[in-house]
């Protein structure tokens, strides 16, 4: 089988890279961005005309003055994705949704109808809340801890793909004539009791045009890669420098083959930023006056984060960098310990620290139109990725990639001039998942010969 | 003050009436319409061609293959909503949502986003779930009892309402030249802790442009009643006779009296089933052909679900109606009840209870265009209601409602013209609900002066 091509993902209002808190002050971008329907349309119609597979949108459920500005305020992901399906023919929508605050029986229908609205175009980025106060918000005087939240994951989503199942392929036949809507045999409870969660079923939505939405997982600690090799058909990741990039697509494919997974099947998409210029010079200058734009204090605030928002502000800067690893336990656990060991290791101060992680962050992709295409496809054939993620924000940025970038990789063949597929798992040269009832049904010895439906 | 118009909604495959379950039998349904979101959007576009307050989209989360064919697959009620939001620019978009097997945290952001999405026009039919085994899809093994649902349902609106107040309507300065986004005194958390719910917030949502969707409310319960008197800004019920009607919306508004509301704000809407011909004659033989169009078989199995799907095959149809009123407690228990009762006053047999229920059933508003017009003012006037429900499915009884009953009102000014506003609760007429954060401030003896936004 020939490679597919590189896959391509929008990210709308994506957290990461420098300057991203600087979104909302943008000329090019409208301060209410964030919930202007119009705005989210144009993008992911921009994305759309550049034959990108999917758009992306995260999320969170826990808000504090100093989150990111436009995550103060922005529109729920299903809802919203589900008003672009109808303003859109083929690219994927990508929600994220957190098992760790919803009840499978609602997102596995709410997912589902997505793809019957958007005929087959609906994904999952399945997240467990990394945001400890998010527990606040949903009844709970603590988060769930970390054993915790990604075993209601791995339950979460392995329901949700049972509640799938419950209609077979042909079990409504709707025939008039005859008077039959539902051929009852072929409608299934799932009868599942577990750990987390009771769920009789069945599911009161028949099979969606990808049977399975798409799943996505990120998540870089033990339990998350644990987690995407076991259920994600791609993984959103960062990465930092080729060889880092190579080394985590060639763990995840060893561990979805060690679980039996046909490694071809998980897709690994890390987010990159590119900075384009007309020559390497200028994208150069470009990156650096987007370092320069990031004040300490607002750095030294966003340090906070992984360690459940703690308030960094109250330390002497210049002395070693504090012992919190505590305080990112329930929180994004991996991005903390990693903070806290290089801190250790190399006997940081916190200022250190803070320009360690939010100052001195250089893209491996700047550099002109073909700088910029050259390191993609570098990265593309040792093996680094399978697709990227990148930034639809800022339309002029978008433009240079869409426009200067992806001809070149269009021209080299690493990227599709047209899309396969209606769907996204098409799209993605993702197989359909079987139907668990009919594959046990077809591999039942048959008392009566098999009707053509 | 004049009186408002009536208010007209449309509902796409709802439940009543004589000939529901056949709704995917008619030839001018695709049998699959229910999981078409192209049908939808069509049915969505005529009822605002002729100037529809709301559709209005039913939900339950429990199927069996003895639900009503359509409910056995379809679409999630937001979801769809939301795809329609784009496909429209005036009806209103009321979604049914349990309040039982729901986050408020959820459901506030949910509808929040849908308000914004559609620029106003989001509305949110609160019920309890009366299906019992809906408990074996949320991990309970029992369904909640009459007063916890009820319960339950006061506190999640208010939770709800409280989130939806999180940001003051100026909260958001988003002045790029300044630099601020936010006015962090304009941010609220709502620090929630209640009998069921624990929510802290904020709501990571900016007030929308209704500040709150409309809400709705149905259920005939003494429970029922004192929540949608207090909660609901209007009710769905139905109306056998017009006394019944002109009781009902009389009682409602003394409840909401006597809880210090305006009962001018609490539209009562019915669900009505005209049957249109050219002629009366013509219309009573339409009434009579779908009355006879139901088998004895499906009305015994449809009679059912008010005690929690209880099946009534087994019993001797001739003997007295069965006592089974502990079915129901836990279901649509107040429908339950009062069949039970009717059963025992009139000591009815089991075969009459059926055929009283499902069979014998007449609409009052069955005649030519000009009859039917004439039986809705009429009500209109008596008091009976503020406005009206009715389906939307047939497109050719649709067609009859709005191109030959229609004009008739319009002329008389009964029912508008033209929408006076672009969001959902202008066109019903109600307030708009205050910030209670801004309210306190502005009752609060001000220390500087005020500036002008």
């Amino acid at each position: 089988m020939s490679r597919r091509t590189l896959k391509l993902g929008a990210v709308l209002l994506g957290v990461g890279g420098p300057g991203q808190h600087r979104t909302w002050l943008d000329p090019e971008i409208p301060a209410d961005a964030s919930v202007d329907i119009d705005w989210y349309v144009a993008r992911a119609q921009e994305a759309e005309a550049a034959k990108f597979d999917l758009v992306f949108i995260v999320d969170s459920q826990f808000i504090t003055p100093d989150s990111p500005h436009h995550y103060l305020s922005r529109l729920e992901p299903l809802t919203l994705l589900s008003a672009l399906a109808l303003q859109t023919r083929n690219i994927g929508l990508v929600g994220t949704a957190t098992t760790s605050y919803n009840s499978p029986f609602n997102l596995a229908r709410r997912f589902a109808s997505l793809d019957h609205i958007s005929r087959g175009r609906a994904g999952w980025n399945v997240v467990t809340s990394g945001d400890a106060g998010t527990a606040g918000n949903y009844s709970r005087d603590e988060h769930y801890d970390y054993a915790t939240r990604y075993g209601r994951a791995l339950e979460h989503v392995r329901v949700a793909q049972g509640l799938w199942d419950s209609y077979e392929p042909d079990a409504l036949p709707r025939d008039k004539e005859a008077g039959v809507f539902l051929d009852p045999t072929k409608l299934h409870a799932l009868d599942h009791r577990g750990e987390y969660f009771s769920v009789v079923g069945p599911l009161n939505l028949e099979r969606s045009p990808q049977a399975h939405p798409v799943i996505f997982q990120a998540g870089d600690s033990e339990e998350g890669r644990d987690l995407g090799a076991e259920i994600a058909d791609a993984i959103f990741t960062h990465a930092a420098t080729l060889e880092q990039a190579q080394a985590f697509r060639t763990e995840l494919r060893d561990r979805a083959a060690a679980k039996g997974r046909d490694p071809e099947n998980v897709l690994v998409m890390p987010g990159i930023f590119p900075i384009i210029g007309e020559t390497d010079e200028e994208a150069r200058a470009k990156q650096d006056a987007i370092l320069g734009s990031k004040s300490f204090e607002r750095a030294l605030k966003e340090l906070g984060r992984p360690f459940g928002w703690h308030d960094f502000t109250v330390y002497d800067l210049d002395a070693p960098f504090p012992d919190v690893r505590d305080a990112g336990e329930r929180s994004f656990r991996t991005q903390a310990n990693a903070i806290s060991k290089l801190a250790r290791d190399e006997n940081l101060s916190l200022r250190q620290v803070v320009e360690r992680f939010s100052q001195s962050w250089s893209s491996p992709f700047v550099g002109s139109p073909e700088t910029v295409a050259d390191a993609i496809q570098a990265w593309y054939d040792a093996g680094a990725f399978d697709g990227i993620n990148i930034s639809v924000n800022v339309p002029s940025e978008f433009a240079l990639f869409t426009d200067r970038v992806l001809p070149i990789l269009r021209e080299r063949g690493v990227v599709r001039r047209e899309y396969e597929s209606s769907t996204l798992r098409g799209n993605l040269g993702l197989p359909e998942p079987e139907n668990r009832y009919a594959a046990a049904r077809a591999a039942a010895p048959q008392d009566e010969p098999v009707l053509v439906s």
